[in-house]
């Protein structure tokens, strides 16, 4: 989604892809297929670039290392790192003093039990590297329940393991700031998450109470400014409302995230078009709303052969939403694309949303007619 | 632009493009040079494609013909020809009870002295076929001021004389209509024109007495019915306000169009994803607009080498304007661009827009900082 920001602004984007018919290869007219860890792919996609992004942080280190001098890279490894693993994360906002959920790291069972001591079961484990979309985090019962991880952990990795907060609710505070420590955010995005994968990303996050809104965004704010993220950053919380309302920081993402897809649809500047503008270091966007809310749901696989097959039903029963197809094959539970709707009223735009999503996902073939 | 909307919805374009190097190619990957007069680049342009449509009308008729069966076109010949021929069109609206300026043909000076007779000059005079952003456009004050063209005309050609309409503003009904007959018009848009060429599009049309906007647009729509348009329509109109307020259509564009340009940071559905809806027969998206009012400006050539020199200073004091670049080569008055901005008032929307364009066209370098 990043090219459309850069077909508008004259950017040339060159992308290292997966696959040569894959999403990003469909819309990157420079793009091929590659791998960031083969040396030769690395240096055909930085020749002559401005600025090196990513748009996942599964990056190796050793290459990061290796591009550093030859081109800016940004953000910089000394940040990513802290989007690559969890564990450096913890360890960094608990010094930089940011509020987190309880953690301690384990490579064996007597670790888990000790660390475990006192606390109330079920905890998260978490692995500290390669974790994506519900993939690599687990509600753990008892030790039993890790032994499988544990025993598959290479000579001096650890796992997380981390309280089962009671949150009220999950938000991420969308920040983007650029090297010249320009920093802006978007309204608080409420999320809505399903087997650890965003189902729905609603904002402004609704009836929260101003002050804990602030606390939220200002924390966000502040993660960027202590770990010297350029680019955008998704600060995945978790709030606990109620008469000592908490905001505990539960993951970080270093670059446009599912959660701030609406602002594609939904303020004056999208996060791919100011992710864009801050890696070039350019100055930021406004990122108002152009709505008083937006709602996007995610298209998490499909009863159809190709979600398109519903775009008659769909767009005659819901001309204002707006719909993304990513170009992937179906298969159960992923993401095929994602409706954004806006409007003034939080549950009927929300509604609107999630009606024709489900309607791409092939459910109820017939609930366009009912309407 | 189109690609735009392209991506999102999972649409395949495939462009025949002038120039390898051209802003199409650079952002449309599945693009090749080629001519729509060489048969086997347009065969190659619709090979297993659903609708064949045009970002421009200058397409020839044979060629127009020969396609006929092998892809549907959208819009048909059968429309096309009133955006290609103004005399044509002039007829055909004519026929239709459809006001427009007086006229009539010639290709002597004997005609255009005859026809002119009674009337008060100037006139304006127009090339039936082939005219573009005021080329092919002429006041005339004599008849020796057509003298060129008229020794010009080919065998069977005639040059178009109309009144020169006392108007008190241009303005734009933007009109999309699907093969199914649905049909949607956006606001109507009031433009300036400088030197034959849209210079601004504002939207909706401000001040304006709501009976003769509905007019407008009435007639905007019935032109897209009568000449059985699909896809965008732009009716290019002068409005005569007054005692007895006029509403006479100027031209024809069946297509995405400069003066709707606005739409794609100010309204729900852009007039690039309507086109493609419309022309694929799939139900069109709400027109609404998402700001009180919106504001594009063109960036018409440059003194700067590169109008993107301009990025830092223009993105710093208009962080709200939606900056499009087109990728062209800097050439005096070439449409290098546009930005839009959106808000509450009209003027302060326009001046930004106009700033910002005019930071990009490098006048006065130092604006940016004076604000």
């Amino acid at each position: 989604m990043m090219q459309e920001s850069a077909n508008a602004l004259g950017i040339h984007l060159r992308a290292l892809v997966e696959d040569a018919d894959g999403a990003t290869a469909q819309v990157v007219p420079d793009s091929r297929p590659g791998s960031p860890s083969v040396d030769a792919d690395m240096d055909w996609l930085v020749r002559g670039a401005d600025v090196l992004t990513f748009e996942h942080e599964h990056i190796p280190a050793d290459q990061l290392e290796r591009l550093t001098g030859l081109v800016p890279i940004r953000p910089a490894p000394e940040a990513l790192i802290y989007a690559q693993d969890k564990i450096a994360m913890r360890r960094r906002l608990q010094e930089c003093g940011i509020a987190c959920p309880a953690w301690f790291t384990f490579s064996t069972r007597e670790e888990l039990a000790a660390g475990a001591r006192g606390w109330s079961w079920p905890l998260i484990v978490k692995w500290a590297r390669g974790g994506y979309d519900g993939h690599g985090v687990a509600r753990v019962s008892c030790v039993e329940d890790a032994q499988e991880w544990i025993d598959n952990l290479a000579e001096g990795e650890e796992l997380l393991a981390e309280e089962a907060v009671p949150f009220t609710r999950e938000v991420a505070a969308l920040v983007v700031r650029s090297p010249s420590g320009q920093c802006r955010s978007w309204p608080l995005t409420q999320t809505v998450q399903e087997g650890g994968i965003c189902r729905e990303g609603l904002a402004p996050a609704p009836d929260l109470d101003p002050a804990l809104e602030d606390r939220a965004l200002a924390m966000g704010r502040r993660v960027a400014e202590e770990l010297d993220v350029t680019g955008v950053l998704a600060v995945e919380m978790f709030l606990v409302e109620g008469d000592d309302p908490q905001v505990l920081v539960n993951e970080l993402a270093m670059r446009p995230h599912n959660s701030g897809h609406w602002t594609l649809d939904g303020s004056v500047t999208s996060q791919f078009e100011n992710h864009l503008r801050a890696v070039l270091d350019l100055p930021l966007g406004d990122t108002s709303m152009v709505a008083e809310v937006a709602c996007m749901v995610n298209v998490l696989g499909s009863q159809l052969d190709d979600p398109r097959e519903a775009y008659p039903r769909v767009m005659a029963a819901h001309p204002g939403a707006k719909i993304r197809y990513y170009g992937k094959g179906v298969r159960p539970g992923r993401k095929l694309g994602h409706v954004c709707a806006i409007g003034s009223d939080a549950q009927a735009v929300a509604a609107e949303a999630r009606r024709a999503a489900h309607m791409l996902e092939g459910a109820n073939a017939r609930e366009g007619e009912q309407q």
